[in-house]
């Protein structure tokens, strides 16, 4: 029998595949929460999303499939009952109120949770997770950036002052569930659009986890018509680097322990299509040694890598389990 | 009754959609050429693709909606026999036999015509059209990039040492008909992936055109899930220029007589449904003042204006038509 | 300078089909009709949804691409205000109040406008529609079953008493441009899913053009992962007939000055692409000589032959104008 | 360490399929096999496909996801060897060499084993499957009509002289991963079209099994713009019948220990979505008590249920192992 852990939001498309990883997972039991303002069908399952159901339930964690506003209220409460959060929203992800203000554009309310709450990347904030009572699951589009370029600006081989550029590319369920004009079908199909064009929430979580300038990084987020997956390109110029294997080096070191990254061999670039459904992080790389122009694919899948694995992930390391169980 | 114009490689996907614009061209009667090596079902209507035909059939025009190789050996025949001939392949492009020989790598049989050619983009090179023998129709990722980036490079509002970043994706239907594993069906749906990334055979006509060196630009293309469509997302650092406006002024004033050019105002961003089946190219511009980053999306349809509309535009200059005739 | 007719709901997928081949009709002058309750941009050229707008702007023809409950409130008052009217939605197509009430579950608020609406499938109704004041637009769904059954039902080839199957198919934008969990593009791609099995609302259209009772007809309609676009595969068994050929005589014969019908020869079977941004409706079959088994391939394009481009036929007809008008 | 097992034509859709069901089984070992003519990257782990590579790699089964042709040829030589086939193509379903001259229209050259194979449908021939040699693993089209219609036709309220229709629609897998113009995404995309109408292969596999005669069955196939998966709409007349539950009983009742048939509750109707990367088969009915008219729509993934899923399953009962073992 395996440890409780409730979900609220588990009719969006990331909360149902969170429900979909967790129902293979040999350790965890998940338990359906549902919060007022719910749209769908009825869930006989389902328990109330309150600080009651917690207890009764013995929910050791509960997952927090829930836009920001709603995680900033359901949060505290879940944790002051007692059970460990994993907020996917990005609600706790951003520090401080002063950056939470600027970019989603409304005053933080829980400043002292904001203050406490572990960014859950685990490839670099492994060691925090495992003691983390709230922990922020990290953004889709942040995630394949902050895996393409962190060690690679570790390793000192970016040019920043020529500035990096992100192109990133989403699949329909980044945008979640609820209808809108803009994710209906014969809107999406046979269309390609950019929007939020260097203004997206998701930029600040780059800047902060891969210690870059706003200055420095262009960010484009863009819509293709599929369902999900996430594959960046990324532009910069290389620093004391003379091949493509050079960079590839750095990210097959730094990542030779990690089981959710491959990395591509010189002269394959990574897809959508293998990531789909799992997992992992995809990198490629292409470069020019005469020029030093550099360009690096990430693709991951939003809503797994991108959000629900991500957030299982997180919850073995909290929960002393093997980190990739539930996950291969 | 119109002036009658030859069409090699109807079946082709260009070919088909010049066939289209041609018949509702109150001016122009198409005549469907037969080559060898065609496949597809009979087109009685067809006429071999022979010098003879050029001359039996009066072709004041012949386009050439075929590969590379096979254009190489037909344009000096069917200029020979007496025709006009609008070629749709990268097979005089480039110039020069040297370039052509590195970007597709084999040699140039035809240098003279080579030279002689000239490069069909009328927003840049309108004044010898009217006169050309043989015109060189751009490729259909140059024409959005050429587009959206020669005005700036003209204002020098572009910082070129920084370099310039330029994100292509393409419909399917860029890659062909020819039935091969990359552009099936199930390998593309769901799907999202790049190709020839800083390598493309289209690089060269944007630094010809725009008066680019190779190290300042990089060019990645990407393969779309649609049937048709253009959107580039390009990526500058500017230079002597304050906001948006700025940069839309300067598109505004150099494209005020261009039909088929449509700046979005601030704040508004091009996508690929408002240009498919139209030849128009669409710009749109994000700029960070404080920065200097400047984003510039361009839109078209990679069949019309980044091929068949875009060669009806080149014969209509050819024929002392006016421009737009049959493209509204 | 054309006839001015006015488009309310032109924000809508058939009305912004109107809008589109309004504009390039020859005779005709488009002016947008604003309706409370619209949503969506402003549109700066509309006027007012009301009796005034009618005198001021000198409407001949208003056209409702409305639901079926705005229509009623609608279509009196554009009428009393001295415009004739082409309804497009079910609201006057069932020609009795209780055959209505039955379909549409709720009672008919206009029974004397009802009873003397114009069913507007020119193909089988012609002679009425020129004195129409009111013209019922047909029903997608019923336009494609509709020609292709009534052709076969008249010269007595079908056997009733087998009964008859109709399995359509429709794109997505047959639902209509509201946002909806239904038509969200994450729930409609790689998917294919019935609805309104035997009950569907389009039913009785058929039921009263073809002549049919309601048990000699199965009926199902299915959503198709595009766009726009119908497919209908129909199944009966064949009395006094011997092969296909003799089936397609009497389409030939029935259809011989009919503009918009395009009979497929033996073995030859209509699909969507040949369809789609046309008025056409292809018919195709299949005939097993030795059972009677019967197959008929039917197809429009939903938002065209199906919906604005059928409209434009019926204003064609009520103003006296060639009847292919803006629509070949 | 579980029982090797062969897979000849590994790299096509439904060989892939099986592989990446055989990587997750408990207890076997999946085991590539190069067969010559297969194109595609190298494969470093792969067996030559002979018989010495089925001693050397002491195979228990081998899975054949190849051409007919193919299977014809390689089936005999794998027994021989000493394996157990499972042969995925039309070869050996037919039971009799007439049967396949007439639909396959060439002669079949193993008679002999085209007797002894057994017809690899576990709900209706599950008895034979464990001591057979040569399992004919069914057709995908085949197995959604069947699961449907044999409840019903054993139970006899199915008016067969009014005749059944089968309505049947596949995502583009099912034509196979070889590149042809008809699966190309262009031609695919926006599109749906209906092909062998009458005459599909398939056909003979359904009268076979459910026990009809070729004129009391209509079949039509048609490709949906998606990767995978088969929605087939069947059409009847009832007798002995009042209502959908009725009908619903008799599924219940015969699939009660089925582990992958799931039979919707009135009112619901199954879709793709809910099938695709599982072996499931769903079964929704509507019936109209008053006329007779009944339709049940099934639905597989052609990949899974349809293909490798089955095959599977049929390996499990070979080898004596739990029919659902890395199934669910």
């Amino acid at each position: 029998m395996g440890v409780r852990v409730g979900i609220v939001g588990f009719r969006g498309y990331s909360g149902a595949e969170l429900v979909r990883i967790l129902e293979r997972h040999p350790h965890a039991e998940p338990v359906p929460m549902e919060h007022r303002g719910d749209s769908g069908g009825a869930c006989p399952a389902a328990v109330p999303c309150s600080p009651e159901a917690v207890k009764d339930q013995q929910l050791a964690v509960v997952f927090l499939a829930t836009p920001a506003e709603a995680s900033l209220e359901l949060a505290p409460t879940m944790l002051d009952a007692g059970a460990r959060v994993i907020d996917m929203s990005g609600a706790f992800r951003l520090g401080t109120p002063e950056r939470y203000a600027r970019w989603y554009k409304t005053t933080h309310t829980q400043p002292n949770w904001l203050a406490e709450a572990v960014y859950g990347l685990p490839e670099f904030c492994r060691s925090r997770i495992p003691q983390a009572k709230l922990v922020a699951n990290p953004g889709c589009y942040p995630t394949a950036a902050n895996l393409a370029l962190k060690p690679l600006l570790e390793a000192g081989v970016i040019d920043r002052a020529a500035g990096i550029v992100c192109d990133a590319k989403s699949g329909v369920s980044g945008a979640g569930r609820k209808p809108s004009l803009k994710t209906s079908f014969c809107e999406v199909t046979e269309n390609f659009s950019a929007y939020s064009i260097l203004h997206h929430r998701h930029v600040p979580e780059v800047l902060m986890t891969a210690g870059l300038e706003e200055h420095e990084f262009s960010f484009t987020a863009q819509l293709i018509p599929i369902h999900r997956g996430i594959l960046e390109t990324i532009y910069f110029r290389g620093k004391n680097v003379k091949s493509a294997e050079d960079l590839l080096a750095i990210y097959c070191e730094r990542y030779a322990s990690e089981p959710f990254l491959r990395i591509h061999a010189t002269g394959s670039i990574p897809d959508i299509h293998a990531v789909a459904r799992t997992n992992f992080c995809d990198i490629g790389v292409v470069y020019d040694g005469a020029s030093g122009r550099a360009v690096v694919v990430s693709a991951i899948d939003n809503l797994t890598k991108g959000a629900a694995g991500m957030a299982v992930q997180n919850m073995n390391l909290m929960l002393g389990l093997p980190e990739t169980e539930g996950l291969l």
